[in-house]
């Protein structure tokens, strides 16, 4: 059957009828008051989702893009950093630092493992001629399913005064709690197509005050990605270059949706599926890559000792048209990851959860009781 | 009446419904086969427009985005560049040049008029010692209307020997004839909200092997515009980063549409639309700013001494529900610009026309024949 597809993946994730919709929209000219009222609105909205003060700069460009972004208006060439490496994502900002000619210092955890926030302390400690000019962080390290535990580090990059927090929050903006403003963060990076549940293409950097003093005295080169631009631009509701219209119409609905939500009842959703998906995950003899301590809530990792990773999506993906994402690098073909952050619902992981289940009986999985991941999952539901 | 908006501004441009329809689809995970195929397809296809045989490149990013993509990867700090500048666009490439450390020189033209490819030939004729890396010309210079000779000035670039010829084709990529491998052009750059009828959001580089090479020993720092990493991913039909899925399945649309149409009779639609543009102006007293010889097929900029510009636009706003373009920096409130590329058809041209020769009437400009303009134009498509 056609058109049945169901998307269970860290991102691209799930959008509205409505929010496609808003998108089928035709253009409008960026330079009228039109548009200048969607940006308006669209900023305050991101200013809310993000519990900022200061406006939150929206780019054309993927989730790298605003990261890049984030790295290159703060710093200048040689200045030292840490980046902490736990994934392929915090890897990828490890090498672009370097692309860049910082001093990259990494500290590293095993893949599935939360980084140590007691290495960020000692090493900010231990800088006393203060060389460090920022921590970059992974918050939800979309890899591996796993969470960092980005209020300690943040708290040690505060004892140390002068460093920057730079947050890659991709899949964690939206999908959890990120007081930005009440922790202090410097620059926080997100992308559209993971909690603001609108399709890929547009970028997200929320900057603080610090961040822009430090900006005065950055060096390294920017233009299409220099984000006082934006700040300016944006102070006008207007953009430096031309914005994607129709997929700012989609976000400009997402974020009528989100409010209408309210941020609670979304983190709450977000924290009900992910129990419910690693509950499910145990009561089906699964093994959970990333501890309960240090789940993200946007997409939990999961391996099986009897049967193939690869051969769970593609099952999966035939019988019942759910989509799942594998794993990358080093864990491909060890892993599969369900996502469920955005537009995804109760009904929603308790299908995939199902399907799970009868794909696990088809390939020969039999350790388990018949019924007992969605069961499990019920159990969370009908608690919460 | 309400929905009845009408685009005439060189970028947005107008999107067929098929393409916003094609959009609205739910996305689809960017690392599937059925993903792959899209970017297969488009691929190819770009390839075809662009009348090249290496891959054109795909980036989420706004024109501005591929223009810089399309300078970084191939200098070096300090690299010595000739950059023809008689526009906001081609003032922008100076201005983004100077902020990656490269070592400017200017070859300016006044706004309105063409780049005399004369200064580029002595220019790089004296450069003996092969220190000019590369000349970056805007092609279709969107601020004013002008087209420039990129022929000739290709020309003296090939003669130079060494040096890469840059091109901002972001008004003329689609909207007239730009053979890039016969005229052996290294780095073109464009953005999907112009000639290929697709909203904004899709950048595109095409790159010669000698750019290629350049790249190989090009020092400007990069990450998210490495164009290195999109060329591989692109081998493999895949992206280095999430692409803007919703914004690809209307580009794929778009360029079935534009393959079905062809080339010839594509590049013809623009030259006569903007034929009959010119002589409707003039036949209504209205003053055009770029000469005849040198008139861009994707817009026409316009003024006139009895009537200010921007009262023009708004009644023709109001009135109307046509949008049109005003000027940009020096000739804000000087001219109004009518942008007539992509999705445009005669039909279009006539009824902007007609609605143009209301408003001026309205607004007190006498000196002209009533119909007049319509009258011109449709003697332009009547003969063609």
């Amino acid at each position: 059957m056609d058109d049945k597809y169901m998307l269970m993946i860290p991102g691209p994730t799930p959008v509205p009828e409505r929010v496609l919709l808003a998108q089928a929209n035709h253009p409008i000219g960026h330079r009228t008051a039109a548009f200048s009222e969607v940006i308006a609105e669209v900023t305050e909205n991101l200013n809310w989702l993000h519990q900022t003060e200061n406006n939150v700069l929206t780019l054309t460009a993927s989730g790298t893009g605003a990261m890049e972004a984030g790295i290159v208006n703060f710093l200048s060439p040689g200045d030292h950093v840490l980046v902490g490496c736990n994934g392929k994502f915090s890897d990828r900002w490890a090498e672009m630092s370097e692309a860049f000619g910082l001093n990259v210092e990494r500290i590293t955890a095993e893949w599935g493992q939360p980084l140590d926030p007691e290495q960020f302390r000692e090493k900010l400690e231990a800088d006393t001629n203060k060389q460090i000019k920022a921590a970059i962080v992974t918050h939800s390290e979309t890899s591996t399913g796993v969470l960092n535990d980005l209020e300690t580090i943040n708290r040690h990059v505060k004892n140390h005064g002068q460093c920057l927090i730079i947050v890659d929050a991709v899949t964690s903006l939206g999908a959890l709690n990120l007081p930005i403003d009440r922790w202090g963060l410097d620059v926080v990076a997100s992308g559209s197509q993971k909690g603001y549940m609108v399709p890929p293409g547009l970028g997200f950097v929320a900057v603080s005050e610090k961040a822009w003093e430090a900006y005065e005295t950055a060096k390294l080169p920017r233009y299409y990605l220099d984000l006082g631009m934006y700040r300016k631009a944006t102070e006008k509701n207007s953009t430096p270059f031309t914005p994607p219209i129709n997929l700012m119409f989609g976000l400009q609905t997402s974020l009528r949706m989100m409010r209408a939500e309210g941020l609670e009842n979304i983190f709450a959703r977000h924290q009900r599926v992910t129990k419910a998906t690693r509950e499910a995950i145990r009561a089906l003899g699964l093994s959970l890559l990333a501890p309960d301590d240090a789940a993200s809530t946007a997409v939990t990792a999961i391996s099986s000792e009897n049967v193939e990773a690869n051969r769970i999506r593609s099952v999966m993906q035939k019988q019942f048209d759910i989509e799942l994402a594998g794993g990358q690098n080093q864990l491909k073909g060890k892993i599969f990851r369900i996502g469920h952050l955005g537009f995804v619902s109760d009904r929603d992981l308790l299908t995939t959860i199902s399907s799970l289940e009868l794909t696990l009986r088809e390939l020969g999985h039999e350790s388990m009781t018949p019924g007992a991941g969605a069961a499990a999952a019920s159990r969370v539901f009908a608690q919460s």
